[in-house]
């Protein structure tokens, strides 16, 4: 099943990824309607399949969602369902992708505290605690920012709220976690994780990915002031991914059928294995990724490796060297990674992705292409 | 290229429609960068034809956005930009569809007053007229109403609101009527075109497709109060948009790369053939399915030909006859129609879609293989 892969750069930005064969052939299922006895057990078991890789048991009564859009959109599902006018929210802040959640809350009438950590840092339990005095409506982690590679404990920072504010609803931005860092929704009580396709689920970007706690479900349904928003109401698709999870159609709008198929192939993909090798494959990736790179003098945005994804690597660039000298000549060499985008420090890094097949399947020699090009770019060969 | 057509039954409801080999084959491109450039140029370009499918020239600085979600984001997109707390719109009702923008205008703080048609048919020039009278901010049309397949006289009606209250801006909800409905963008007048890819744009589903008029971008350049939201936001939107179609790479949040790729195949192919042949051959297909319904002796929702759609037929059942006895039996033949969905004769009556490729490339003999079947099933063979 080559034919889709006729030569194409390696993809080894942190998302989108590269992706598998048999999930580029399900993008391409022709014509099938999204009420179709064919498709509907897809949806259904592919809603279900995504509890199994965030450790989320139905009886818990978490509710996913699938829903076509962007992982952008997972912000907004989160702000407009969860926050009615002035209500508090505190955004734990590790780059770019935090100030986006808070400005997507703040558009949604949230009052939002920041607690923002130093670059390549994540806030200290102090700086929480104290931002939890108030007892906000919601608090949110950003688990990995892809601006800076840094991974926020997510489970010890839950474990601070549930002891200072257990009323506090608590929203992870897992856009670039979700499959490739362990995350374990009930044990953990988190009530929204929030995620896309195109990153450690390995699907083409396009497809909003959420699971909400029954407690975020309750939350909505109690509501004082009507949701401010309609395609992303949970109310709206609450019944219709309970109605497709039971084998039976429903609509509000239509779902991305072919980005569903391809989803469905992913899930399976990643449930074949126990879901701790999984993350276990990952960390060995990351940790060949890093140690390459460290032995050839480099330095990395997360300041130290505890706090640094396995997903991917934001490293820094030797003295002297910039992007141009660096992304243009990988690119020569079918390489492609992505240049820094956090603000203060923009020109000072790049980033490689590590996510999928990329990091499980290592007969494909993708971090070994990677690491090989970084060397003879650099001169280090 | 049949690797993607394995058996499968035939689509034929009012979208998702039969998509080609080489749109699928499109939806399967490997792993690409959003900013890579053998992307920019595609994005950049799809959104430039699509102002050409839509009749709209550059220079009258028409926005076209394209952005991962269902066409419903399209009604999120109008309302959240355009509408302040309170102001008034005036849906013009010709069906569920009409229902559902309404329902979402309101979800934004909008004052609607509905101007509703009994089913199968459109508001009389006289009701328009008046609901003109208090100078509404936004007037909406449900071009095609895809649950009573109604086509509404977009251009007459736009021409009304110039006349009796030309500040108002015009929404057209073309969902299932962009490239099989003829629609002059700049000559009408229109303010807001929403669409999604799975209809008459023969594309996968799962991207929101919008242009926006000058006037409508001015309208939320100068609102007052801040959008209430944050994905659809044009002000965020709007520079990615512009700067993809400049051929510089640009982010807001991720765009579904695959999709993409995808639109711009199907679009490419849309206008290989000037756009007028595309709209006569609808016409023409629309023609032989009605006729052939109507030679059985069959009724249809549209109480008159000239407000029907041409890129889909709303039938009903003759007396005694319901949806069990024809629509599985149909799909046994590998036929797969729609049910009724509009809630005061949904039992009554059945649809089929004849966009795209099912009606352009006759020789596929789409439409001669369900014509066939429903004459079977009917026992009129």
């Amino acid at each position: 099943m080559s034919f889709t892969q006729a030569a194409h750069k390696l993809l080894v930005i942190p998302g989108p990824i590269e992706f598998s064969d048999p999930v580029l052939l399900a993008n391409a299922t022709p014509g099938t309607a999204h009420t179709s006895p064919a498709f509907i057990p897809v949806f259904g078991e592919s809603l279900s399949l995504l509890r199994d890789v965030l450790l989320s048991k139905k009886e818990s009564g978490s509710q996913p969602f699938l829903i076509a859009g962007s992982g952008t959109l997972g912000w907004d599902a989160t702000a407009a369902n969860l926050i009615e006018q002035g209500e508090e929210a505190v955004v734990l802040n590790t780059g770019y992708f935090s100030d986006g959640f808070a400005d997507c809350l703040e558009a949604y009438g949230a009052k939002v505290t920041q607690v923002k950590a130093e670059v390549g840092s994540i806030p200290t339990d102090d700086a929480i605690i104290s931002a939890l005095a108030s007892k906000p409506k919601l608090l949110t982690i950003t688990h990995v920012d892809t601006s800076t590679g840094v991974l926020s404990p997510a489970g010890h920072i839950a474990s601070l709220v549930k002891k200072h504010s257990p009323d506090t609803l608590i929203a992870l931005d897992a856009v670039c976690s979700v499959a490739s860092e362990e995350i374990k929704f009930d044990e953990w009580g988190v009530d929204v994780v929030l995620s896309a396709t195109q990153k450690g689920l390995g699907v083409p970007p396009g497809l909003s990915v959420v699971l909400a706690s029954k407690r975020a479900i309750q939350t909505v349904e109690s509501r004082k002031t009507p949701i401010g928003a309609y395609y992303i109401s949970w109310k709206r698709w609450t019944p219709v991914m309970q109605n497709y999870e039971a084998g039976k159609p429903s609509y509000f709008a239509t779902p991305p059928v072919q980005l569903i198929y391809a989803l469905n192939t992913s899930l399976k993909a990643i449930l074949s294995s126990p879901i701790a090798d999984r993350f276990a494959a990952h960390k060995k990736a990351s940790a060949y990724v890093k140690d390459s790179l460290a032995e050839l003098g480099l330095d990395f945005v997360p300041k130290s490796r505890d706090i640094a994804a396995n997903g991917m690597t934001a490293v820094r660039f030797p003295k002297g060297v910039t992007a141009p000298d660096v992304l243009p000549k990988l690119a020569e060499k079918d390489i492609v990674v992505a240049g820094g985008i956090h603000k203060a420090i923009a020109s000072e890094y790049f980033r490689i992705g590590h996510m999928g097949i990329t990091a499980v399947d290592r007969e494909r020699g993708d971090l070994e292409k990677v690491i090989k090009g970084v060397k003879e770019v650099l001169g280090k060969a």
